[in-house]
């Protein structure tokens, strides 16, 4: 047990930077961060920057193979990613529970440093709220992120044509079916863990080596990859065919997904994504997905078309064709 | 009574849609937001920028005078401003509790939109997760705020010496009255509402009219004024002197302080600044923001000295000097 995280560690005075100093600054201390003031400062080039946020409110904190500091830093960078940006400073604002033991919150910030290091990014800002115990579930995080968008990059869905691959970059479920396990107290196979990764690694290299040939990336997180393919599919107007079999879900997942009802199509994924990709080069960019720790189960699960314009349709294993709408009623809330 | 808000709409899937489409897009529309691509995209110049976040979890969410979504749009606006920054994009983060009625988040997103409005930012990124009843208090927000600093500007407490002013841009302790009469049920006069307000309007002129001549500026929120001079003395290495009988106190709020005990000088502000100045512009500066709605009861409430090094004295009314210390127990929970 640590310290009892006190109404007081959010009041703004010395009980808050004792909670900086003790807890957080140790572990994300960087040059910029180190002025304390209400912000931070950083030189730009000139050019497109991208720039987007998420709030991480995912019960329990802790499940097999990450925390909520995991999701935290891991989504907003692949959500710069994703605008096809190289993500460089990450703000961090935090909601603690009256009541919290400190222990939790500095593993939750030890795992977002490890996971800014590996991504390659600083978290330069932040803030930390306290509220009265029953005010906020444990703890809340949101981060907001900027970085850069190389020259000559310009991905988008205005870039989605009939005729180009739809590549994923590995197994679905993985994310969703760790969390609801841990949840509902299943005992899970130890083959299941999240997937949550930050992207930035294996994609930002393959969009600057394969130039206009990737039209879209998108990490189907919540609403999962039918919800994302729906989204892609009404704002292209193109059509977009699946193939169910092609589809890679581990077999435990699968397992789990069947006895539960759930379908890995609309589950969320903390460490995938989708390509749209011109079909000449899709053979390349799997051959350089596969290198890579997070794609190495990347695979062609299905194409766009001209026709059926704003339509998703799964060829499933039979052989029929089934239509994915987006995600209506939940399956899984507080998944991320 | 407008809709229900509900755990689907958080789900990232059609019902997530349906709420951006109703009641938050329409408010927040521009450019850059319009293609939902789960992050915003702009052009910088080369230069120096500021990052800065704040999360919002007031309560109660609407007081006199403001609300939650006011506070989150001027906070991070001024924080920016602080930096010396021109402030241009805004992220944007709800948490909502299940069971919330739409008009509430509508009326909130719809005073965001006006004070984005006055302060001359655009929000061009957001997210919106709904927790289950009870997992938060109605309405919690998380805004992240870039700006672009202008070649010249160059504050922080490295400026700040001995023998420079401290100007105050106006009264103490509105914010934090008014929020707790509310909460708590008291009847106020109606001269007590929040003074929160965008302050980049009448601090970026003054920052690039009169140059070096300011060399810090920081808003008295959390913690109050006298927390705020007291990290500066020590960040600054200098001895801060402060005349009790210049501090602005309205009238009513210093008759609701001296009934339940508070301190004006440890209350919250919202639209406030303290500047330290060369005493060559003091005068100048002040006429300036005596111009501006914001600043016409800026004074002078005290100078930085070489002695006394890390220490703020407030001189009394009857003559004697009081050492100020950050805040230390709290006075007022959630007041921002």
């Amino acid at each position: 047990m640590g310290e009892v995280i006190r109404l007081v560690h959010g009041n703004g005075g010395r009980f808050s930077h004792e909670l900086m100093e003790r807890y957080i600054l140790p572990h994300f201390t960087n040059s910029l961060l180190a002025p304390l003031h209400d912000g931070a400062q950083f030189t730009v080039k000139a050019g497109r920057m991208a720039f987007t946020t998420d709030s991480y409110v995912v019960t329990p904190q802790f499940f097999p193979g990450g925390n909520i500091g995991k999701l935290a830093v891991c989504g907003t960078v692949n959500d710069l990613t994703m605008n096809g940006a190289v993500p460089q400073y990450l703000s961090c604002g935090f909601i603690l529970e009256e009541g919290l033991d400190s222990d939790v919150l500095e593993s939750v910030v030890t795992t977002m440093a490890a996971m800014a290091k590996e991504a390659g990014v600083q978290i330069v800002t932040g803030d930390t709220k306290v509220v009265e115990k029953g005010a906020v579930d444990g703890i809340y995080i949101n981060t907001a992120g900027v970085g850069y968008i190389p020259e000559g990059i310009a991905i988008g869905p205005d870039r989605v044509t009939a005729d180009m691959d739809v590549i994923l970059t590995g197994s679905l479920g993985d994310h969703a079916v760790a969390v609801m396990g841990t949840r509902y107290g299943f005992t899970l196979p130890d083959s299941i863990v999240t997937d949550c990764a930050p992207l930035n690694g294996m994609l930002t290299p393959v969009l600057s080596e394969f130039g206009d040939a990737v039209a879209l990336m998108r990490d189907p997180t919540r609403g999962g990859v039918a919800t994302v393919l729906q989204e892609i599919a009404t704002q292209a107007q193109v059509g977009i065919r699946v193939r169910e079999a092609a589809v890679p879900v581990h077999e435990d997942v699968a397992a789990v997904c069947h006895m539960l009802g759930y379908d890995p199509l609309y589950l969320a994924n903390e460490g995938k994504a989708i390509l749209f990709v011109k079909k000449e080069a899709t053979e390349e960019i799997l051959h350089r997905l596969h290198q890579h720790t997070y794609g190495r189960e990347a695979v062609c699960i299905g194409e766009t078309m001209a026709k059926n314009a704003g339509k998703v349709g799964l060829e499933t294993a039979l052989g029929g064709v089934r239509l994915l709408d987006m995600l209506g009623e939940d399956q899984v809330p507080r998944i991320c």
